[in-house]
């Protein structure tokens, strides 16, 4: 993405909000927002195409066949490619942003790669903390004495490592039944296994991306880098609430909730690592590690720990970061010692799946500028670049997640996606193309985007009287009405035009609703960006993150005042950030250490505190003009 | 004993076997080796007594008055006492050899210790790794946002602490329910527990001698180094043999036995801890380190790992330390975080508790030239001084114990334990003055010294035979009589004289056993001598340890050849040093720094695989002469 040619596209949606990609062999069939590469779409699914400049167009080697859809030729298509073979439809993955459907035949890896493609185009050389070692041991004598783990790490003389109880309980019996003959796993300097013959070939670990609504796990070959298997799922805590709050809440009023809401936890991370382990072919045994990214609170409740002072002013958090955890204290059936690791947390609002995915954006390493946003009832926000990042938390309340909208739904089939005001009515994308329900998040921003863009909605947020909408088209004309004693706006009749029971609209109160939202965390940069001082124009990129960033409309999330008036190239969706950090981490302990690192270098900024924050708050709430 | 002269005594045996000593106010009744000090047997039984000399006679401080008894006023009691607090019976409890059954009121503290004295007359200085501090904290405000297991480390910033996730679950709750009033309990370099308001004064840590017959608890107070409680029980893992090869058999026929052996050492351990808890008024949680001294064959047991290799040549370990271990581990119900420290073993057959009671002896800190022996089925030797220690273990077989003796029995009431041959009978000490009904190993070694003092044993090791005993005085020569078709000596005529169904007596076998036995000891510190180049007229003391080793008479162990023939007062009874040693690495982290440096300090000689062994074994058969 950083290679396309910034346009100023303003009245554009630049790409359609989700496009259909179809992988083969593997017969995988994906939507991913529309505009991101194919390349890191099949990263993101744990579709592994073959690359080692990590998808910046050097390499020329992820080399895929488009076999159904249109893709146009770029410049470096043309130096990779013979014309025979793009006319046959090779392409480079790294070049194809998806604007529509597309059907794509991957081939098998040809190269062992010694680097992985992860995040936001980072590259990850291999480098994972668990490490196998073959080893043919000499038998003891008489005049050989030395203690079986002694025999072990002697063997390993370059590696500074420990054992603890767990391995040396059966250690005896490995060596002697298996004639000497073993493989050591060692997890960053512990000796976490040692197993009969040569089993180095086996090497697995999983990245949790553990959400407040989703989670997802990823299962990693740690031999090669590739992503064997994804699955994710809906935290099975919903029951509790849908947002942190409500999960804290519970456990203040039920002493038995944290213990419920931590096993609902475990059994979420346990069902899907029996999901990845069972797709890929992989013993629970040969699974050595586990990483988990996730906000402080889902981390807090997965560990046992008390979330309640998190959730009242001043909002702190027990430990930033956790050690000597292993799989099992997150309920994770793999190997019996596997360690955890759990990403640390920069605050109480601004988690370990923020500080992932500021590892996988590269933020703290790239020269350019970037805002780097979240988007959710809780939306953190950091920006800056290698030089200095600031970060921050803003309370955007649920209107995001549709949840307190009053035609507001998940995104889910039948949910109105994308809204676009034409000059004489009004067209609908809808999940699954389904008949409208209701709008999601993302349709809630382009109705407001969109009433705004053709003026049926004032920079205040006003919808505008009868009298001053008499000079639009009937049909317009007509969805502007008045329901429960407020204004609204009609996106769908469901039954006869002008039955507003069955409708589905905008109203006035939804307007607020998604001001409120968007005017805290459009004050949260702002004042990020004055403590950079930095003007909003100045930012190089923007990335918007998580489940619902992704599918935002960038032209929308500008017309809203979202995110600054910048370009729409700049607007980019980053994906699943969090887990694509924990996946670096599981390769890399490098990465892992950096991410380490991420808490002393980013600097939080509370804004619960500054008293300017009302002002600006209050200077956000209108539209941009 | 240091100080005690050295006469040269050879008839008589210095002291007798056992004594008694009541102690008031806290009215306990223990019998102890005679010879030993007042002042160690009190600190073997859990008694408290002020010194800041460590047993020395320096400090003057260690004073008790006997009550009933009659004790000699030595040079030093007449500096530290008046006239009339001599009549009054005030005396030094070092300077008191327990000669005779005495009663001892002991005053109560008057200093708090900086120091404790364990062991051989071993001063330990008070620095537990187990520390506690009251931290009033700040509370956190938007300002102050650090997380709350930071806020309790910054509060204790001359210490490096870590803290894990079990003391973190807990952590947020503890603080504000304290109103950030807390005391932190620190083990080494762990912060294992945050308590509400001062509790610095409770703070407690168990010893234990885990045996393979018998199991020691000793309950410490850690604030003032003062012994709490102390109890004793047989290990529960009896019924699966008595020595630790029979329980090692056990663990390879039946896959289930070291299960099972596991949950009865972690039984016995649970159960001695509660004794002591109570018997202590403390609570399990304030008891926040355990420290385990046993075998190698025992430790490993008890931690679940397979003892098989121990068990069969070439004797390997699994390790010779254990890192990381809690008390869990070992079946202890104390705080839930507590750690436990595991004697590190030097061999197979010379374990933990060997170690420990090398550290206790202050073997590798004494410029005097020293023999160590703890006796028993397998036995274990070192011999060295504070330049080189050399050890090594002898398969001493069950002669010992009494096991394999036709009228053996274990040192319980009814068995003969002292033998005296007058000029015209025998006369017996039997422990509890009961009807003789069997002799201990004890018994065993005076009545073949005595047999062989008065010439009715040859020095081969033969019983004479009525002939050559024609002109004895008509009691012993009717106590020679031939048993199922052997030679025999007749101890005891329990029915009418002459009636050999109910005696109890010594065979030729039972001479020959023992033979076998004092034989391999004998071997032992031969060999090591030799490796030494140290002529055993060198050595300057000999430490008898174990229980065993405490009861044995010094004349008759010189008699038989089973140590050095050196003046008796050379000969000393350590009592339980592997306890000892387990209490000095409870008081002080560096006492168990120096017991884990002695793995590598201490050199382990195999004699299993000496050409030579044999030849001096069969040398070392014969009594000396």
């Amino acid at each position: 993405m950083g290679a396309a040619e910034e346009t100023h596209d303003e009245a554009g949606t630049g790409a359609p909000a989700r496009v259909r990609l179809r992988f083969a062999p593997s017969d995988l069939d994906v939507k991913v927002p529309g505009g991101v590469t194919v390349f890191d779409a099949a990263s993101w699914n744990g579709i592994a195409i073959d690359s080692t400049c990590g998808g910046h167009g050097t390499c020329k080697k992820c080399r895929v066949r488009i076999t159904a859809g249109e893709v146009p030729v770029s410049k470096l298509d043309s130096r990779a490619f013979t014309p025979d073979e793009l006319r046959d439809g090779w392409r480079l993955a790294c070049r194809i942003t998806a604007q529509a459907d597309l059907d794509v035949d991957v081939p098998p890896l040809v190269t062992r790669p010694k680097a992985a493609t992860v995040g936001v185009g980072r590259q990850v050389i291999l480098r994972p903390s668990v490490v196998k070692r073959h080893l043919q041991l000499e038998e003891p004598t008489l005049s050989d004495q030395r203690t079986d783990v002694q025999r072990v790490m002697d063997a390993m003389d370059d590696l500074e490592v420990r054992a603890g109880i767990d391995v040396l309980r059966t250690l005896g019996k490995v060596l002697r039944d298996a004639k000497w003959d073993v493989t050591a796993v060692v997890a960053d300097d512990e000796l976490i296994a040692v197993e009969a013959g040569d089993t180095t070939a086996r090497r697995f670990a999983i990245a949790f991306d553990l959400g407040t609504t989703t989670v997802v796990a990823n299962l990693l070959d740690l031999d090669t880098g590739t992503p064997v298997a994804v699955r994710s799922m809906l935290n099975k805590q919903q029951p509790f609430g849908a947002d942190v709050i409500s999960r804290i809440s519970a456990t203040m009023m039920d002493p038995d909730a944290l213990g419920k809401l931590r096993e609902l936890a475990h059994e979420t991370l346990a069902e899907l690592t029996d999901e990845v382990v069972a797709a890929g072919d992989v013993a629970p045994e040969e699974v050595y590690e586990v990483v988990l990214a996730g906000n402080a609170t889902m981390t807090q409740i997965a560990l046992g720990i008390d979330p309640e002072p998190l959730g009242v002013a001043p909002f702190v958090m027990t430990s930033d970061g956790y050690d000597g955890l292993r799989a099992t204290d997150l309920g994770v059936r793999v190997h019996p010692n596997a360690p955890a690791t759990v990403f640390p947390s920069l605050g109480a609002y601004v988690g370990g799946d923020i500080t992932a995915g500021i590892l996988a954006s590269g933020l703290d390493r790239d020269r350019r500028l970037r805002l780097f946003i979240d988007v959710g009832t809780n939306c953190e926000i950091a920006v800056g670049n290698q030089d200095r990042i600031v970060s921050t938390a803003a309370p955007a309340g649920p209107a995001f997640e549709a949840a307190s909208i009053q035609c507001g739904m998940r995104a889910a089939p039948g949910a109105i996606e994308i809204v676009t005001i034409t000059d004489t009515d009004v067209e609908l994308g809808v999940i699954d193309d389904a008949e409208p329900v209701g709008m999601c998040g993302s349709g809630l921003v382009d109705a407001v985007a969109e009433l705004v863009r053709v003026g049926l909605l004032d920079a205040s947020g006003k919808l505008i009287t009868d009298e001053e909408a008499a000079d639009r088209p009937e049909a317009l004309r007509r969805r502007l009405v008045t329901v429960d004693d407020q204004r609204a706006f009609v996106l769908h009749w469901a039954g006869e035009p002008g039955d507003t029971d069955q409708a589905v609209y905008l109203s006035q109160r939804d307007v607020r609703e998604l001001q409120f939202a968007k005017a805290a965390i459009a004050t949260g940069w702002a004042l990020l960006l004055e403590e950079l001082e930095i003007d909003p124009s100045e930012v190089q990129q923007v990335l918007l993150a998580g489940s619902f960033g992704s599918y935002l409309s960038a032209a929308s999330a500008i017309r809203i005042g979202l995110v600054p008036k910048l370009p729409i190239p700049r607007i980019i969706s980053a994906g699943n950030v969090a887990g694509e950090g924990a996946k670096m981490a599981v390769l890399s302990r490098q990465e892992r250490h950096a991410g380490r690192a991420l808490i002393d270098e980013i600097e939080y900024v509370e804004l619960s505190d500054r008293t300017d924050f009302n002002d600006r708050f209050v200077e956000q709430l209108a539209f941009p003009p």
